[in-house]
């Protein structure tokens, strides 16, 4: 990994993006495919309905996450990854390795993964 | 990518972990080497000295940093990445990729890359 300034603000955007409470789950999530609302506040434990409304919100803004109404009686509403979104998967997939490898606990030791 | 169960707590902990503010870009600049606290202080603009401190606490905390105190006089403490912070630079690797093709801006192109 080249580091030649070191600091760089849009990857220093990325990674709190990605990391911003509850962000990280919902975009998992959604990797597998389309979810109504209801099927991500089920999926993922502790999140309140205001607390997913916004990250979704979020996550439209920031272009990874498309919100799309369906013209039917009820109005039905899905979410889904675009592909910024979905190109995150390689991300999630070194983060699950990392995870694997070392399981994330405190005071853990700092001569091998924990997990052997 | 396979999701059992979607939500893994491990995971989901490694997520937010990594991207807690300030504490992705104190681990891209050590992944260089090991750092004095004024090198990072440095390296890493708007952060004070409180956060910057606090933040290198809490990854020591989880055993991504250790802090080496030197006995020289006066007193010498630098910062380094352990084994386990190490490997978050295959993390750190796929979110450049991720940034670099996909520019992290509010309400980008759904249909590609911006970055062309």
């Amino acid at each position: 990994m080249t580091h030649d300034s070191h600091f760089c603000p849009d990857f220093h955007r990325a990674v709190e993006l990605i990391g911003q409470r509850w962000s990280g789950a919902i975009v998992r999530e959604m990797l597998a495919g389309a979810r109504r609302f209801s099927e991500l506040r089920g999926a993922i434990p502790d999140i309140s309905d205001r607390m997913l409304c916004a990250r979704l919100k979020g996550l439209e803004a920031e272009g990874i996450v498309e919100r799309r109404v369906y013209g039917e009686t009820p109005v039905r509403v899905d979410y889904q990854l675009t592909g910024k979104g979905r190109a995150l998967e390689q991300v999630f997939i070194a983060i699950g390795h990392w995870t694997d490898e070392w399981a994330v606990c405190p005071k853990s030791s700092t001569t091998g993964p924990e997990a052997a």
